[in-house]
């Protein structure tokens, strides 16, 4: 199904509002006989999966476990087989660095070069702040080549990322990286006609740090990888005619939601920061993703009990969001993150819709198991945006 | 969905076991107002559904009924539709005939020809054993035409299978048949050029046999349909990086299974067989198929009855796979047999799976109807594949 292009036939501007809050990571597996969101206690969810219509969804495939790049991207109505983001993208997205359409970005790591050979690819581990100390050096010293700006952002231990930004760069370049240590440095090379420019760019810039580094004990080199631009992706606005808001605290949600055209407005970490903003927010746009981390960071951590805890801390505002009457309210999650697994898994999102136009499922309780039972069945997450749009009378007829 | 490809990507390899055991046909259609899988008693595979994760699946799409060739390449993730596999390979198959690469196998008739037109194109419907001394003749006189080799096989009543073996073949053949009778014999002709040496060695085939049968009463000559080659079909370890052995019983199903690069072992047609073999190769191998065929047979036959028992039977194996610890096993099938239709069936597939990272959904009892509530939902069967691995340990992140 080309819902890309039915999207472009169908979407209609009407006044109705959309709020789509997504629980990371929300979905767990049973530790004692029960899940972390059958263990919480959540009345005001409950409460939706009585009145909403309920069901399950798969992010990309049953079985397949996402990233939060894919995962996301499906739940945003993008087949994420179409587009993949690559790795430089998303890392530049996490450490917040902006990337627009004529930007280059790859994944950095300091490294130790002597007698000609890169003797260890992770520069012994050098402590985030000597990382942010050379990065510094180096913005300081090498701010532009050939007309391409050159921007560094440290991230922890020896990573960095780094945005090259200028016009006709291409991203079809090999790793500058020689995979294993003894060997030689590995310049990055074109593997496409029209990337060679880019890559005797690339490879000027690492010589310049080589050079500007050579005194350093231990980070006296950089490998750089997975060079990668912004993938040509239509905005949000431009395939469903939505004016779109993406409430979120961290860096790579935002730059996500960013990357499909939304505006983005920083918040706390908080449920509470997410309902105060939608109610400032509410009167500019027509559609809302509100995206709630701690779920999933307790979820990687293993912590079943702070998964409960972030469970019952998102449930507390789901009134304040009621207040505001719009007229579809989703509340659903990009990917699983079972306490029991300690990361993503594959297992499918629960989800509730609440419009005038769904029935209620009147399910005791909104869990895992109950919204195997709900009205809408088990999905793929590419669903969730028609369905959405359907619910505020967002789509026109297909077909007469 | 492209699953092949990402297959590819994702699959790791790991020390874990997955049985997959496919009651052929199982599904059925209620007479006296139960199904066969709700008459017969079945108290391993209800506990199955009290622990395990269940669901329906369709092997095609929905209404589509399957021949057993793409319901089980959908069952072990082929998409049915990419690879169709010719009638003449099945047929091979299904008698037993190995099919190597550079094989061309053919479905053929004998038939009876009458002053240069083919009068009955099943030559009266001979005997099986009539049928059997022809071909064993023909096998005696004809055995090599232009350096390829060529074996009959002797089927049911008129039909025989051929395999062409030799450098070069081509299946682009049309069929050597004129379709009805009265007309004159039609020889094969080549629909591309480089088929056009296959037709010849065809052609002169079917020229030998009708000369060597001159003076036999009905079957005096040869119709050949369905020319086709084995198609060019990773196998399961390629794919999935698994070591896959296949138990059964009936040729079409260790010959589908060869097809697709597993180790074949020959058993005997009962449960208890399927259960002895299982435990006897338990250490070599990753992957277990265990194909169980006497429930489809009496679903074929509409003997309700006999498929209850053979539902008993194969229930009462299910402790002994338990007790071999598999880290995941699924009960499922390839297609619905209700007795009720006396043939294969559009209906969905019951399905549980059991594995730590899956959670239980507490049905009351394994059936059709309770299936349908399961927290699988209904999948499309190219599902099963990804689920196994996954719930296996067997399948990285999709993205970051």
């Amino acid at each position: 199904m080309n819902w890309e292009e039915l999207a472009r036939q169908l979407t209609q501007v009407n006044q109705a509002k959309i709020v789509l809050l997504v629980i990371d990571g929300l979905g767990g597996l049973p530790i004692g006989g029960q899940t972390e969101l059958e263990r919480a206690r959540h009345p005001h969810l409950d409460e939706l999966a009585r009145i909403g219509s309920c069901g399950l969804t798969d992010p990309v495939f049953p079985g397949v476990t996402p990233g939060s790049g894919p995962a996301h991207l499906a739940l945003f109505g993008y087949d994420p087989l179409k587009y993949q983001l690559g790795r430089g993208i998303l890392e530049a997205l996490g450490v917040g660095l902006d990337v627009g359409p004529k930007d280059l970005v790859a994944r950095g790591n300091f490294a130790t070069l002597k007698e000609g050979l890169i003797v260890d690819r992770r520069a012994g581990r050098i402590s985030t702040e000597i990382n942010q100390s050379i990065c510094h050096k180096i913005q300081e010293k090498i701010k532009i080549i050939n007309n391409v700006e050159i921007t560094l952002v440290p991230g922890k231990e020896h990573r960095f990322v780094v945005r090259f930004r200028g016009e006709g760069l291409n991203d079809a370049l090999s790793d500058a990286d020689p995979q294993k240590e003894g060997n030689p440095p590995a310049p990055a090379k074109a593997l496409k006609a029209e990337a060679e420019k880019t890559a005797a760019i690339v490879n000027t810039f690492i010589d310049q740090v080589t050079l500007l580094l050579k005194d350093e004990p231990k980070a006296n080199t950089i490998l750089l990888r997975g060079f990668s631009q912004q993938p040509a992706i239509p905005s949000m606005t431009e395939l469903y005619q939505i004016k779109p808001l993406a409430l979120a605290n961290y860096p790579m949600y935002k730059g996500l939601a960013k990357l499909l055209g939304m505006e983005v407005e920083n918040i706390g970490p908080s449920g509470e920061d997410l309902a105060t903003s939608l109610r400032e927010n509410y009167e500019a746009y027509d559609f809302f993703y509100l995206h709630f981390k701690k779920t999933d960071s307790a979820g990687e951590d293993g912590n079943f009990d702070l998964k409960v805890a972030a469970i019952e801390e998102i449930d507390a505002i789901i009134p304040r969001i009621l207040a505001l009457k719009p007229e579809v309210f989703c509340v659903t999650s990009d990917h699983s993150t079972p306490a029991l697994l300690k990361a993503h898994s594959w297992h499918p999102n629960p989800l509730v819709m609440v419009a005038s136009s769904l029935p209620g499922d009147n399910l005791p309780a909104f869990t895992e198991r109950n919204c195997a039972h709900g009205s809408l069945g088990r999905l793929p997450a590419t669903a969730v945006m028609p369905l959405l749009l359907a619910s505020a009378g967002k789509l026109k007829k297909f077909g007469a």
